[in-house]
């Protein structure tokens, strides 16, 4: 009989002008984020994240959303790796609790948890 | 006077190919999920959710994310329905906690909580 | 050294016809909303949110998803000055816990947490 488990992850939403994707991306492949999910057709305005009272983008900026699941021990070395760019470039990183399904089998001893 | 109410709901971030959406929102609709929302025009690469290891997404993938707001109660069996699809093909769904507000005219005695 | 500080906020992820997109941007600037960010290009059916059994979307309406980060003593304005717009038209918000990131250079005194 299969079991439902959950894998507790951190979601992050990385929002960032279009023309860095793959800065962005490369940057999630070399600190080992198995993947991700990227929204194109985004817009933004305002000063929300990084530099309070700093205007990050202008209403016709061609904005995407990286959206990554990631183990709590990467996120760190993430916003870490991104914090220069983010001293120079519009954006913002929301970071939140997120479970992640997945069926196994049988049951083995990873840091999942029954439901 | 206006009282402002939460209900507590899981949100179900189902991203999928988006030639199967008709199949997604079937088995939503048979499961009792009153509605949703569809972001389109996304991409993903990798390998999160279901399967470790297995590459889920090509880069040129046209991909859809389906936002539900569910009773907790429907998380297993909407996870469960999905599970056959996910062994034949890529995909992952985040579940993560969200308030949902509502605005009702007098007290009432449901699950949700003032605040 | 730089450190890493969290502020904790809310997310606000405010699905609306598009055509009230100036209508709800002008809220969240006159409550004093520093950004926010709109994801196009989506669709949705059904009746989660506001109405209980009312139908809010047909398949075919243009959407929007306005998202915005903001402080807690923000939630509730923010849903108070929609919810007259709410009881006319169709439309749900989602409010979830995120943490939002920034380098700092040197310790303040403010509400954020060292990680």
């Amino acid at each position: 009989m299969n079991n439902l488990k959950f894998n507790h992850l951190k979601k992050l939403e990385i929002i960032i002008e279009g023309e860095y994707q793959e800065f962005a991306t490369d940057l999630l492949d070399r600190i080992g984020v198995k993947g991700y999910t990227i929204v194109n057709n985004i817009s933004g305005k305002g000063s929300h994240g990084f530099h309070d009272g700093h205007v990050m983008f202008n209403e016709d900026d061609v904005l995407i959303m990286i959206i990554a699941a990631v183990p709590e021990s990467l996120v760190s070395p993430i916003l870490q790796g991104f914090a220069p760019f983010y001293n120079e470039h519009s954006g913002v990183v929301f970071v939140s609790d997120i479970q992640v399904t997945r069926l196994v089998k049988f049951s083995d001893a990873d840091s999942s948890t029954d439901i």
